[in-house]
């Protein structure tokens, strides 16, 4: 069963934002056993779309619209289609009332083109949006299965949860299709691929494996398709045990989940507790954390000192350090580690500071000069690094750099 | 003068990745006055990219490739090409030695898979990577330009900076296209419809106007396309004033930077500092304000108090009030909040606490409950929201709302 996913917008195709709602869908069409074959981006113009539905329908099954279907002028998706089915469009008693409560619950004047939402074209299903005004559509035409959600995220997501993949799962009847995920870090694509070559040759042709380097990391991805659940289960865990064997320390866990998701999930089951002191990454570590639902088990906080006071004041880097040696330094770094240890009463600590850039650099410090250090009571670790000239890049760098050495400290003894 | 992205690597239609190059490379084409038709991705598939190409020349002048130029077995795209373009593959000398300097620096023996990275389709020109092994290649074919680069987006960047830009400049005679964006928070996208109705009818076609909604904040975008660039950014200025004046006090900025960078300017102008106490927000507040460059000269830093302890050591909130009141009241986020202002010293302060969920609600607080209070000497507003049950929006709409009442506090006086 394959899909396609059109995602409709001129904000998308100049860069205004990030399509994120395509990997999001494409997550949870796997999830279910749906290949997504093709996903793509087009402008907000009626034959732009119907040429890209025309396409969609030749390589998919399955064709999941997004954008294009708010309030304003510039959204043209809900005739677009009604003229790509050749169909005229109806106003929707449920849209309508569903308009009507949210208008009425804000306590807002239901607008003409806020009624408007409610019309729909005649030969869809429509599909409630619990979080906004404009109705999903549902369309079944020649064999294919076409679906138009809103392009705001959250409305989206409440659709496909609740409405698309329940209906796409009572539509059809599913194959399998299962992913492993084996998270490394420490090593590049190469090294790794040199280093499993005979694993990867032996694989079947149903199963395939596939390297995603992305800064300071790379995942190994099993993917297996086929009918038998349990059978694919048993042969990419076989699969994913002889490489893990084989990559050794550098594996962090073989879940699908981010590296700080592995260390909340480690250190939760080890009762552990984990504070941070940021400088240059100025909240990024934290957020990495804090994010996943759980985290304060583990994560008790942290300070972000970027001013000098503040390291003195939050983390009792002292004065003389700051002074003699720069904030970008080992001693502050050792200072700010500790600190953070004594002061936030955690089993464990991180700490970073440096030059993120762009400015800031000097000959003996240049941008990307960064220091991070880890600690547990009585071991302190800490490593210069010198990344690149990007800022968001070398925040990024240094918050995976930095969980990299907390999880070689956390499986010293172990 | 049309382009087409496309991104190839399974990893993107299994969801597992979010393909943020697009977004970036679709605003440098933009920029220098190229319109980006459709961005499509891909699967690791030859006959799949091929007819991607083939689609893609029929719609677009530049055919921008990203990904499948890993040393592994899963990157096929350079044989595809080769196939595509009908030619042979043959090894480039200046690749190779880019790859050899790469292996020396980091000295790693040069592997058989990193030689064939310098084994490029015979008509090509390569575009050097500076950060990687894998070249970039630049084919001028039938009247079509396309460039195949790395989907590593560090790698990717340099590229297109470096290279791949300035090329097109020579290549192409390229016309004018402007963008406006005024950002405003407060209220939703269709009561800004309707109030600036009359002025969106009278915009001319070459401009068009665009709605761009995003938790708690809609953007406004002007797009103008044309030859002569004074012209346009006269016509797109008087209309952007028309739009400013009519929205009034919700209008953030008419600049197309985010709105944590709005702030940011604003207080480096009137020579203001913050600081801020996340604790729902876990750092994200922090994150966003210094992932920009030059934020230090306005953002100090600040506390993560998920803990209890936290918020009363680093914000000096009452153990009482915290028993009192629990974590998650109007009355902790006030000492929260006037906390930062004391211990930190910044003129202005944010503070936040609340439930992000998807677990912690209780019947007088469910998920979704949140305090935002922010300061400045002798003023302090404290609100309460009821946000949704999704982690990761509560987190992103508590920051945006934290923002929006700053600003207010911000121009109190102005």
């Amino acid at each position: 069963m394959l899909a396609e996913i059109i995602t409709i917008g001129d904000e998308i195709l100049i860069g205004q934002i990030v399509d994120t709602n395509s990997a999001w869908i494409a997550q949870q069409l796997n999830a279910v056993g749906i290949r997504v074959k093709q996903i793509s981006s087009v402008s907000d113009n009626s034959q732009h779309i119907i040429d890209a539905l025309r396409e969609a329908k030749n390589r998919a099954d399955i064709i999941l619209i997004t954008g294009g279907l708010g309030p304003t002028k510039d959204d043209i998706t809900k005739t677009t289609l009604a003229g790509y089915f050749n169909v005229g469009m109806v106003q929707n008693e449920e849209a309508l009332q569903n308009v009507a409560r949210i208008f009425a619950k804000y306590n807002r004047p239901l607008l003409d083109v806020n009624i408007k939402q409610a019309e729909v074209p005649a030969n869809c299903e429509i599909i409630l949006n619990q979080n906004g005004t404009a109705p999903g559509m549902w369309f079944n035409h020649d064999g294919k299965i076409y679906v138009s959600m809103p392009g705001v995220p959250h409305e989206m997501m409440y659709m496909m949860e609740e409405a698309v993949i329940p209906k796409l799962k009572e539509t059809f009847n599913l194959p399998v299709i299962l992913h492993k995920t084996i998270l490394t870090v420490g090593e590049g694509e190469s090294f790794l691929a040199e280093k499993i070559a005979d694993i990867e040759d032996a694989l079947p042709a149903h199963i395939k494996l596939a390297y995603l380097p992305k800064l300071g990391s790379v995942r190994l991805r099993l993917s297996a398709y086929g009918e038998n659940e349990n059978d694919l289960q048993n042969q990419v865990d076989t699969y994913a045990s002889q490489i893990i064997n084989r990559v050794g320390k550098n594996v962090v866990t073989d879940k699908d989940v981010p590296i700080e998701k592995a260390i909340l999930d480690e250190m939760e089951v080890a009762d552990l507790t984990l504070s941070v002191a940021e400088s240059c990454t100025g909240g990024y570590i934290s957020h990495l954390f804090t994010q996943h639902p759980g985290s304060s088990k583990v994560f008790l906080g942290g300070a972000i000192s970027y001013a000098y006071e503040l390291k003195e004041s939050m983390l009792g880097v002292k004065n003389e350090t700051l002074w003699a040696n720069g904030a970008v330094s080992e001693q502050t770094v050792i200072e700010m580690v500790e600190g953070a240890l004594l002061n936030f009463k955690s089993s464990y600590a991180i700490a970073v500071t440096g030059i993120a850039g762009p400015d800031g650099g000097t000959q003996d410090k240049p941008v990307g000069t960064v220091w991070i250090a880890v600690a547990k009571q009585g071991k302190t670790v800490a490593r210069k690094f010198i990344f690149g000239n990007k800022r968001i890049q070398n925040i990024e760098r240094t918050a995976i750099t930095a969980m990299g050495m907390l999880i070689n400290l956390l499986r010293e003894n172990s």
